[in-house]
């Protein structure tokens, strides 16, 4: 049989974890008393399984629980359910890690690109990725382009929409994706680089797909999405029918599920397919610390076959004092992404951006000569 | 111009809140410094505007930011996105509440049938709906089917599939759902009272949609889902092309979001189609208090127009002896969800079935000659 395993971080005392363990086991996959669970497949094979009970160094219980793989019938929507369906109602719990064993994680798409494939696309191999973001929500299309232009002169590698730009009425998606791919041919064409711009993807499925297509079409190859808010399992759908396309995804409503961001994002959003996920750097205008930073990185990019490593994106308030320490901190294999700290140079935007693009090259040397290993 | 405004809980105190309120405007909508935004139509149609602020009674502070209705696109992704797309990130956030205005509700489906189509689907108008669950996920289709058929004959008015139930191997969606509606169908010959079937929806787009196509082609008139598991635009999107079908929102996933119940079950689940929606009663396995669940159910009862009136279903736990109390608690528009409290009943399981259903109609006489407006 084959298993994944959930551990789960309870609010209880060591006294009452046992029970509260079991019945979350039940919780999660019959919903009934075990009295009243008499079918021995559904015992056997359905049944979650109290594996172990630690305590918590933060305090309360860590209780780690197998599932059957049958349970979540090889589907993204039946593995959240699964994972953490109802026992998200309940405020003592939250979901701490998640494993899989191999072949379950095959039953995933994973990143269709990772690392290596955003590096060919780029063709940069030596030193971590640049990365910005074209704001406000709320400009036209033409602006956002002319900022587009800019980046792709600074030779910034990726250039994203914010993922705030949705299909406005004034600021259509196709005319904004259309001049903004303009921007980044045009820009390649003078300095010899190639920029890619990745457009956000929001909506509904049949939206989502009909964006998609469209960018697509006019030779985007990277798209950024955010898999909270149009729906991990759509996301999931959209990597398995567009493997061609590079997903970058962004945590926007995830931070607030009561799952830890080194499962939600080092995890499941690499199980499901991204080749590079958005998170908050610490320090910056979100919570986390290094630690969590430091496990989200390692949980994209370490070995989980069959899976492909994906990038961390670090981002979130990444200020222009802070990139040297950004760089050590995740090694070669980012994606640094420098948003208002590029827009607050103001009118030397334009600078700004070489001189972001330049350190990162000039940093990225001085940290090899120290550190070989970088 | 047209607005939506939400409500946020910040754990901050009285003398951070002014600016901690205009920092997250910002976040919502144009992601950059205040000083950075010059564009006057972003200014006036896009920021974010903090138009209250007040003390918590629980502590911290409420702050009601307006958003302009042009920046969420008329799509529930966006809506998401600016109501709690990066704030939900910061754990000094917890959205609230919202509202709309009425033109800006109109652009989402609300309810296609609501409580007044339910009850004539069912034809019963004087008191509230019963409803069961079919469990636990492991059984096969025959013995799904030999429950669904004991709770038909018994006259329970809803029969859903519990929500872990998915397209599984032993007990495919197709078949499970053929043999159900087949059992209802037999019964209500049998009986002279048709009860209606509501298999449990649950994947990728594109699966929930191949799922609804068959179910309706069998008979099935009304399906379970879980927004949260499914994505919430996907769960729009379907009502919005199934308008024919009656949609029972299932919570899982919904209560880890940080997002007020009553925000996200009694508003956005409305707002975005559910007919009824299944969330935990107060005092059963889930955490919700009496006061939440009241206002939940006001939130999907109460006058919000253009949109109808949703069923609340408090479920979660409902045992046998706190039916007369609920019942009371929720008054006639309501559906009673006992799942259970009638497996418990092991082997009389029938005879407790009927019970349920006669209880219900006892006690909403008994209840009607206590208080007229019940």
């Amino acid at each position: 049989m084959e298993y994944l395993w959930a551990t789960y971080r309870l609010r209880v005392s060591e006294k009452e974890a046992k029970q509260r363990a079991r019945t979350l086991a039940l919780e999660q996959t019959v919903e009934l008393p075990d009295p009243l669970v008499q079918d021995p497949f559904v015992r056997g094979h359905i049944m979650g399984h109290v594996e172990a009970l630690e305590p918590d160094p933060e305090g309360g219980v860590r209780a780690r629980i197998r599932y059957a793989a049958s349970a979540i019938a090889a589907n993204p929507a039946q593995l959240l359910n699964v994972l953490f369906g109802n026992s998200s109602l309940q405020p003592d719990v939250e979901l701490w890690d998640v494993e899989l064993s191999e072949s379950v994680r095959g039953l995933f798409p994973g990143p269709q690109h990772g690392i290596a494939g955003l590096r060919a696309l780029l063709q940069v191999w030596d030193r971590p990725l640049t990365c910005t973001a074209l704001k406000p929500m709320g400009l036209g299309p033409e602006a956002i382009a002319e900022l587009c232009r800019l980046f792709a002169e600074a030779g910034i590698d990726l250039i994203k929409d914010d993922h705030g730009l949705a299909d406005h009425p004034f600021c259509p998606f196709a005319e904004r994706v259309r001049r903004c791919q303009e921007a980044v041919e045009e820009a390649a064409r003078r300095t010899g680089r190639r920029s890619q711009y990745a457009p956000n993807l929001i909506g509904r499925p049949e939206e989502l797909e009909a964006q998609l297509g469209l960018a697509r079409s006019l030779g985007v190859q990277v798209v950024l999405i955010a898999p909270m808010l149009v729906g991990l399992p759509v996301f999931e759908s959209l990597v398995r029918r567009f493997p061609d396309m590079v997903f970058l995804a962004h945590p926007a409503l995830g931070g607030a599920a009561r799952i830890a961001p080194e499962a939600l994002l080092g995890r499941l959003f690499r199980l499901l397919g991204a080749d590079a996920v958005i998170f908050p750097h610490a320090g910056g205008r979100f919570a986390y610390d290094e630690a969590t930073c430091t496990r989200i990185a390692e949980r994209l990019r370490g070995p989980w076959p069959p899976l492909r490593p994906a990038f961390p994106v670090p981002a979130g308030g990444l200020h222009w004092e802070r990139l040297e320490a950004a760089l050590r901190f995740y090694g070669r294999h980012a994606i640094l992404l420098m948003g208002s700290a590029l827009y607050e140079a103001g009118p030397r935007i334009r600078e700004r951006s070489r001189a972001f693009v330049e350190n990162v090259q000039r940093l990225t040397i001085r940290s090899m000569r120290d550190d070989p290993t970088f």
